[in-house]
C-alpha cells in the first residue's frame, strides 16, 4: 500500500521526467531511496549520452551503488515515473533492491512510441514479468503521471528509440 | 552458423574474462563488432565499480554507443563469453544489435554462483527468453569456455553477487 512518502517520491520523479524532456532527455525519471533519504536522482539519457542502457532506473542504480559504495542495494526502494522495462527490472533484481514503486503503466510509454512492450513480449512472452517475487513491484498511479509523455509528444524534434 | 571470425571473437572474450577475474572483475567479457571491426571491449565491473548494472555486455553497449555516437547499434554483433542474462539481453534489444553470439551456457554462470537463472525465472517464467526473434541469439560453445569460471572459483577472495 503506497504511503504519502511514496506519493511524494513519485511526484518528484514526474517533475524530473518533465524536466528531462525539456533538457533533451527521455520522458522518464527515477529516485533511489534508503531509510527515507534520497540516494540518487536520475533521468533517461539514452539519446543525449548515445547510451542505449541509460534508462532512468539504470542510472539511479548506478549512482546509488557509487554513493553507498556497494553493488548490493538491499533495503533501497526504487521509484520510477513509469513501469520499468525488462532491462530496468532485471537491473533492479541484480541490485537486490527491496521494493520498486512506479507511477505510469507501460501503456503510457507505448502511447509515446517506446518499444517496452515489444521487448517485454520477446522476453516474457507477455507484457509483464511472469513470476516476479510477490510485493516487489507496486503500481501507484499518482495524478499527473501522463505529463512527461505529453511533454515528449509535444516536442517535434524528439528522436524516437 | 558461427564463422571462424565469430570463434576468434569469442576466444578474445574468454581471454578478457579470465583477465577480468585476475584484476578483480567478474568472469565475463564482451566485444561489440561492426563490419569486422571491434568497436568495444568490455568486462564485468560490478564489484570494483559498485555498479549492479556493470555487466560486460552492458559496458560494451555503452562504449559502443559512445564510439559510434548513437544509441542505435544496428548492424553490430555483440559477442559474450557467457549467455546474456535478462538485463543484458534487454539492453541488446534496446540497442538494436543485429546479432548476439555467446560461448558458455548460463549453467556455467550458475556453477560459479551467479543468480542468472533465478532472475530469468522471475521474469521469463523459465530459464530462457520466451519468444525472442529468430536468429538473434546464437550459442557457439568454443573450447575453453569454462576457463573464466574456473578462474573465478579458484579465487578465495571473490565477492559473490
Amino acid at each position: 500500500m503506497p504511503s504519502s512518502f511514496d506519493i511524494e517520491c513519485l511526484e518528484q520523479c514526474i517533475t524530473l521526467a518533465v524536466d528531462s524532456v525539456a533538457s533533451g532527455g527521455g520522458p522518464f525519471a527515477a529516485l533511489l531511496v534508503r531509510d527515507g533519504q534520497v540516494i540518487a536522482r536520475a533521468w533517461n539519457r539514452v539519446v543525449p549520452d548515445c547510451d542505449p542502457t541509460a534508462h532512468a532506473e539504470v542510472q539511479a542504480l548506478r549512482q546509488g551503488g557509487a554513493v553507498l559504495d556497494t553493488p548490493h542495494l538491499d533495503g533501497c526502494t526504487l521509484y520510477a515515473s513509469c513501469e520499468p522495462c525488462p532491462m530496468c527490472l532485471a537491473a533492479a533484481l541484480w541490485g537486490r533492491v527491496s521494493r520498486i514503486v512506479y507511477a505510469a503503466p507501460h501503456d503510457e510509454a507505448i502511447r509515446a512510441g517506446f518499444a517496452d512492450t515489444h521487448i517485454a513480449r520477446q522476453l516474457y512472452g507477455q507484457s509483464g514479468p511472469v513470476a516476479l517475487q510477490e510485493g516487489l513491484l507496486e503500481p501507484c498511479p499518482v495524478p499527473g503521471l501522463s505529463a512527461p509523455f505529453d511533454a515528449w509528444l509535444a516536442r517535434s524534434d524528439r528522436i524516437p528509440y
